[in-house]
């Protein structure tokens, strides 16, 4: 066991605070890591105040994770001590499952383990993510991070971006395809960059039209305006696909009217009953299909993060001192960040510090 | 002109009864056919009863036409005096969308002109459905029905069988796939042969244990009974695609547990809010899809009607006297049909005979 340090929620009504830790000695298959960045994900939030039910404490939250390799098991021979390495939201699954023979371990049979919140499959113990100096990861769910990355501006991609792009690619979106996008947050933003950079004709919908001028600088080709009747009807059987980040409640039936036959309707951000009432109508008179999505597989994470690299694509951040983590939190639930805050690391060690000398 | 004559709905509230109307005379497309047989489909039933709304009146139902082709419009060359046809849901579309280019009649950019409670594109009357003893349809949208067929059970293959066929192809489903039917009256039947011989391996969702033996009679290989807690718990994550033949509200969330991940639940039945909420975490967590689907196009109705030649596929029927059709509808209501009336129009002659003898 080594001594690791983080934030913490200890209860659904605590503010994150400082929290020693232990985590586990490198198993054969592992790959220790030093945390140089962790993406803040609305989902952090919803589990912290055990918004979605069953969550454990202490909990120290994080699944959009950048650091360095420091050792690795001795099965490991894909990963060298120093090299930039990512994790996202799972950090283990059963293997063996139709699910995880195609590299979507996300829809293991038996779920995957996630990254905080869970237990370990081999010893029982509780996992915790990326608001800490280190993790120790199964070297199958680790990423490369590919040389001359911005380090910071790749950690989102490990949730919000892979969210957005395993649909795409999932999809085959490409040129020839119309995309509307459905808000415009961490997940929005992504997939307008992605959806544009796989060569579809993006169209942001947003219910302020104020974000039109982001939405362009983003990339966009079109943006329509959603609370505009007019609007909304000028596009009636416009587009192939609809990425929808929208995670509350909302009405799908007029974003329906708005795909051509054969069209899908993607959800990438809401895991609540779907009301007002999905029309039927509003599918079977186009063969419409509404579909979910989960985050992404570990074969697709790596595709996206070369393709990032490539594409020169990352995700707009703002630096946060993990020691504003809980206004931090208070700020993003205002939408009041562009469009992620990611923390870095070297404030935690600040944090340490402060502890060290204040218990001594 | 020509005088027709056959059994139409005054208003929403009258019965069925002999009513004398005009078919225009053939236009250069066009083929004149003899009617022989007419199924009597549940969506005669809503639409005489103007419970979707719009219906105009007279109104002369009926769209599972099978009849013999007594003339043709000087274009005509694929048809000829004597052949039996099919006619189906749709009579006439834009043929020039990308729906109709790609034999997708039913999605048309423009909406198909229906059988029946329509009007046509070309001179504005309204179109008259094929509880009558003639009709004339374009070439595009009449069906060849293959040398040797049974004539009155080819008759609802035109719309409960190719309602199922569509999407059964559109998924490309076949060896290997596990399918569940839920619901077995005229459409869910057609589902399980049409799966069955696809290949799949069918299970029917029934609510009714006594439905079973018939379930296995129309090929079924296994049956589930849907108010069983135990029985819909054991079949979790089993299915590819679900065929969901329910015309009523119903609860999708206990079906969409059954599925796989990447599974398709295929609504053809439902044209209603779809309540109790569809719960999105359904979609999400499996990345499932609902899908609607709408009857099917003319070339697949084709291919429909030589592969039930070919593997000897028919719709179990009940014959059933064009005089009786009041009480007919009254049967159909309490689901007291296996499982399609077909109207035999030898039946409709004796009644203009009737009608005559009353007049003169
Ligand atoms: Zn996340
Ligand atoms: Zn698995
Ligand atoms: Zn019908
Ligand atoms: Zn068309």
């Amino acid at each position: 066991m080594s001594q690791a340090f983080g934030y913490a929620a200890q209860s659904s009504t605590s503010p994150l605070a400082p929290f020693s830790f232990e985590r586990r000695e490198p198993r054969e298959d592992d790959v220790v890591i030093r945390i140089l960045y962790c993406g803040v994900c609305h989902s952090d939030i919803h589990q912290v105040r055990d918004e979605w039910g069953g969550s454990q404490y202490p909990m120290v939250p994080g699944h959009e994770i950048i650091g360095e390799v420091t050792a690795v098991g001795r099965n490991v021979t894909d990963f060298r001590v120093g090299e930039h390495v990512g994790v996202g939201c799972m950090v283990d699954s059963c293997q063996c499952c139709d699910a995880c023979h195609d590299g979507l371990e996300q829809y293991c049979a038996e779920f995957p383990t996630m990254t905080y919140g869970a237990v370990d499959r081999h010893d029982g113990t509780a996992t915790q993510g990326g608001y800490s100096n280190h993790i120790v990861v199964d070297r199958h769910f680790v990423l490369h991070v590919p040389e001359g990355a911005d380090l910071p501006a790749t950690a989102p991609i490990l949730c919000a971006g892979i969210t957005t792009w395993s649909p795409l690619r999932h999809f085959n979106v490409g040129e020839g395809h119309k995309v509307g996008v459905i808000g415009m947050g961490g997940l929005g933003h992504m997939g307008v960059k992605l959806a544009k950079a796989l060569g579809a004709e993006v169209t942001l919908f947003t219910r302020s039209a104020k974000k039109a001028e982001e939405a362009f600088a983003q990339g966009a080709d079109h943006v329509i305006v959603s609370t505009d009747e007019a609007q909304m009807q000028a596009a009636a059987d416009r587009f192939d696909f609809l990425l929808d980040t929208v995670p509350v409640q909302h009405d799908l039936n007029p974003y329906l009217a708005t795909l051509k036959y054969d069209g899908v309707h993607i959800l990438v951000g809401l895991i609540e009953p779907i009301e007002p009432a999905l029309h039927a109508a509003n599918l079977v008179m186009k063969r419409r299909a509404v579909v979910g999505s989960l985050i992404g597989g570990i074969p697709e994470t790596q595709e996206l993060l070369d393709f990032c690299a490539e594409h020169d694509i990352t995700c707009d951040i703002e630096m946060l001192d993990i020691r504003h983590i809980n206004e931090g939190y208070e700020r993003m639930i205002k939408g009041d960040v562009k469009y992620r805050f990611v923390i870095d690391m070297a404030t935690l060690e600040q944090a340490r510090q402060e502890e060290l000398s204040r218990t001594e």
